[in-house]
């Protein structure tokens, strides 16, 4: 079955629509129009669309000849960052840009969609598409799922992807197990008692306590964990106290707690509460501290990921699909994987033209990439219902 | 010499005046309507006045029969406080109010300049009133004496005071020498360099730097100056970063210092600066230091407060003249000090109705202190020609 | 070729030579009695043995019949520990004690010398066994590559082990690439100035010092190095000061820094020394550092390890066969993975009946374990041999 | 009535004799030989003499001709410092000295006992010199007390005194009120739990935990007690671990709390306490906290100190009479001055050929000191019968 002949017809589109995107880039849940673009192109192609999923959700149904589901998965939202471009597409909405590819994403789904429907009668089974808000937070993939979109039809696999541009255009990474962070987040008020600045001694110093709460919790990674484990404790923002000779009641630590393993995730909070927990009563000030679960670990399925390297060499050569470690970065895919056996991997869309990582303001990528990541998910899509088939 | 009688007379009217005052409360460098009401007062008793001294400042001068002068010096501004009072003579103007009796120093020294311009005639010298603005910051005192308040005619001493709830009425607190505190203020910048919160060593986190500097400045007054010194050095706010996920570039660090001593005072900023200089190079951070001078310490002369200490007795009886400590708190009435022979006295204002501190939105004082402030000065100038016409 | 019923003929042999070196354990370098038995046994089975390699280093040859030459590495020091054991082969010497398998490894090192020496005549390829002195400190692999055991004949791929109570007996485990760190030695002395407890202005607090250092070098492993990266900086000792009420001047830290990698050992020192540094001149103190390297880091040989992973499935089953993450203890053998490509596994030996790890006075191991590791080296070696020649 | 011809015969003898007693040091409780010396001296002169108060403490009582007595104390222990000397009279004894002046301090207390001996006649109370041992500790005050010697004639007032190199010779300095220090010691153990310095999340880091216990400490000082009090927190030694590469199960802190007064000397060790329960908790350590306590403050008397002020001035000449501030040594001369009304002044005896202080190896001091200190004390006991008799 040769299909490569209809990415190269379908390409051109597929840049055109990523552009389109680009221009007109919309925020978590807001967007509307962006969802609009995908169902009329998915509805246009005959796929059983739904809008409307988690808001401003989509899906889109290729049914197959099989019985068996698997789905695919691209994310919709932009960033509120002032894009600095000036590439022809550069978006027209002040303070929002797609600096995190997802338009690319689109587009790449999109054409996936497009490919594999023009297959369907030789596809062994069904795919569903699945286009979701608000990848950067606060996060669409749970409303999704809790939508129902991984049931009727049942999904029995769920595949990811990422544009990377650490990776040039024409690689494809991926990570067995480990491959995102949970993104947890930490609230800490030290509660002291204020006080003019020349008497000390009749006040708790916020300040000082604060200071030694920040210098303890670097024991929580150096001291705490295993070498071997990763995690990140990092205080993002510390602020507090009024003038320079009033003595701070309270200052308002906030940070951000990065793990691999839901069995450190579970651990990390106590052990950081209770750094707080003692060192204020040290000084005897007291604390609130609150802890608010984001995402959780992206965890990949083995076998999935085995097939989808194995997939990807069949596009890209074995030589240009490389085994990536983790990152401490977070993608709310993780709540798919934790859903149904999924595997996620990253579309190199770097080189030199496109210097900038995601979430820059002259983040760029690579289109090439586009038709690399439309080809790798339509030949593992197909590999999938072969080899599954199979056994 | 029977004046006495004197301070009865004037008493309603200074305690219609100090409610007047605290009615209207002006602040640093507004008190205009405050200096028309001095001014007025001191022209009717036919003092020599100049007004618009340092913008607000008022000046008036008695002449005595004798060459020489002394001064007496009182402060004029409220603070930017919302007044919790249901007293009669609350403030009317929203946010401010005289929370530091500096309508009470008005009401004593306009009532010794009332008393001794009655007896100007027996006086063997000159006294120059001196009302100055802006004593609770940035400070009337050092202009005041720039336009030339302690010269034509020279003056030789100059005695300054303030109410004092610690103490109840019908007590005079006084210190020889370390008086009041050099309040200088300093600014920190931790520089370091920002990056996601999930990749801490591509960045030099700012947060964790400055936590290790607030830390690290506890040791100035726990180990660098001597024990049986006095130093205060209070880091009152701190502010950086963003987000939580963010690692911060910038920590601010705003604080005082405080000391008795020009000696201590010189070496502190540099102790602290050497410590912000070694932990940030320790973590490869940079650094930004400025070190305002405020006011310098208020050290009084041992001859003029022993001359104090012999007047409050006969005024209050020597049980009542209580010797106190230095302050950590500053008073501009220093750079009085620093360019004349001065003394400065404490009237006790305090008592079971007076709970309040000030700069407390509830402070009052009991007004049985402002007779006996009278009192104090007239007997303190009288004492004072005498005893320097002796010798 | 079955080969597996010379195991069975040895093994009483091996158990016998295990527990007789167990009674005798000795030191690093004084390995006397214990390289008798390993000489003996290898001169008696007709191997050319070399003594007195690195002082008290063994070398046994097989002549194969091929020009290739490959090398099985086993450790022969005890540990200054004093045995806590009933076992009838408890160590007979006080203070000193095989509380590290040391005893095993030579085990089966001889194990695998006498089955493959039987087999020599259908060996592609010779086989050298080393047994090495000193592993636990300070080191006898250095000198035996420096005494030329990797040469005449040119050694092509080395081998090395370790028993592990951590997985049962009857299951191997291996590492691919970074398999055991490096362990360096820091020795960091904080020079400040003694005095009178009581005057701590007249002097620079080392105690003080040394203890915001250790503070702050929390930070190279939280904030400095990728939290993807492992490393460990530990403080195992501090000392200083002589009395409560003298003020220290020196305090004496000394302790460990393990990495994984050669290009994270080589930036760490630095590190620290910016730490040191900064801290002590934050605070007026000097300050020595030494960093003395250890054993680098042991990085495997990807293609050997597949090679052992595929042996090892063929003697324990697939399912047996477990892949590690890297140890942060050290290894010398990392010495000879540098001189040539190398591999290591680790035989399972723990169970129920052997929860205690290394190093602790009631360690032992499962010797079922004896046979398995003498199983796993033989058809590592013929494999290696038939798989090379093929290729 | 004339006396300092007195003084000028004995001088010659009293300098012997300091000369004697520095050649023959003994430590404390150890001051056999000393003991024979001062009471040989004593008995030959006629006073009344008990031996072995306390050990090696000895009384001499001057009998006048009223009721009343008063007390003289001086102190006789040497230190266990090896001299550095090339004086003739240097310590013949290896590694014992007196370094701290209490041979001239016995020389002194003998000098005005043989003067008012012969003034006795004409004296109206009794005068009781207290020789103890063991001033440097662990203190002699208090047994002596304990046996007796402020009872039996009753003492109404005693006085102490010290020779004091910060002043020359010729100088006489004394303090009201606050005087020496009380000197607590703490004794602070950090219990974590050790392991190998691999894996520091199997342990609690008992060098990291003590780090941070020392670093909050400062705190006590910088931010805990009035910036007007004064106190000492110094951790003198430090000591835990056992090796590089061993994370140290115990680290132990010992250190000296010193204060000036009872109220302060009260809360510090909680304070101190709560700081160590606080941190320890934070990291899951334990802790053993002791607070052994020292000589309480010297607190002098105002009155007596005011009759030796004047007295003084008498003697040198009352520009030669310096008031100092406290000292933050202690003095067990505080046990007195916590049983009787007390006073205590230093005798000058530095200047150039004398810049050594106390407890040096090169301590040495200007004898001239021994006459000027005689004089003092005679004037003093003469000017206080005289004084409390008139009222």
């Amino acid at each position: 079955m040769n299909w490569h002949y209809l990415v190269d017809e379908y390409l051109p589109t597929l840049i055109a629509i990523r552009r389109q995107l680009h221009r007109y880039p919309e925020l978590a849940f807001q967007e509307v129009r962006t969802a609009e673009v995908i169902a009329s192109t998915l509805v246009s192609a005959g796929l059983e669309v739904k809008t409307g999923v988690a808001l401003t959700g989509v899906t889109g149904l290729i049914r197959g000849v099989g019985p068996r589901t698997v789905a695919v998965r691209a994310d919709m939202d932009a960033l509120p960052i002032q894009e600095q471009s000036q590439a022809p597409y550069a978006s027209t909405v002040p303070n929002v840009m797609h600096a995190c590819g997802h338009d690319g994403h689109m587009a790449i789904a999109l054409g996936a969609a497009l490919v594999l429907q023009r297959l369907r009668h030789h596809l062994p089974g069904s795919v569903k598409f699945i286009f979701q808000p608000a990848e950067e937070g606060p996060g669409g993939a749970q409303p999704m799922i809790a939508a129902g979109v991984l049931t009727a039809p049942e999904v029995e696999a769920v595949f990811g992807f990422h544009l990377y541009n650490s990776l040039p255009a024409g690689q494809i990474g991926l990570s067995y197990g480990q491959t995102c962070a949970a993104t947890d987040e930490i609230k800490i008020t030290i509660v002291g008692q204020g006080g003019h600045g020349a008497h000390p001694h009749q006040t708790v110093d916020a300040v000082v306590v604060a200071a030694q709460v920040v210098t303890a919790l670097q024991t929580v990674v150096s001291r705490q964990i295993s070498p071997l484990d990763a995690a990140v404790v990092t205080i993002g923002s510390i602020r507090g106290g009024y003038a320079n000779n009033v003595i701070a009641d309270r200052v308002e630590l906030w940070g951000t707690v990065r793990t691999l393993s839901e069995q450190l995730r579970a651990v990390l909070p106590t052990k950081i509460e209770q750094i707080v927990s003692g060192v204020t009563a040290a000084h005897g000030a007291a604390y609130e501290f609150v802890c608010n679960p984001g995402y959780p670990p992206l965890i990949t399925d083995h076998a999935l990921t085995a097939l989808i390297e194995a997939s990807a060499a069949r596009v890209v050569g074995p030589g240009n699909v490389v085994r990536l470690g983790p990152s401490m970065g977070g993608e709310d895919f993780a709540y798919f994987a934790q859903a149904a056996p999924a595997a996620f991997f990253r579309i190199g869309s770097g080189g030199e033209a496109f210097p900038y990582p995601g979430h820059h303001p002259r983040f760029d990528f690579d289109e090439t990439a586009i038709g690399i990541g439309v080809r790798v998910l339509v030949q593992t899509v197909l590999d999938y219902f072969q080899s599954t088939a199979a056994s």
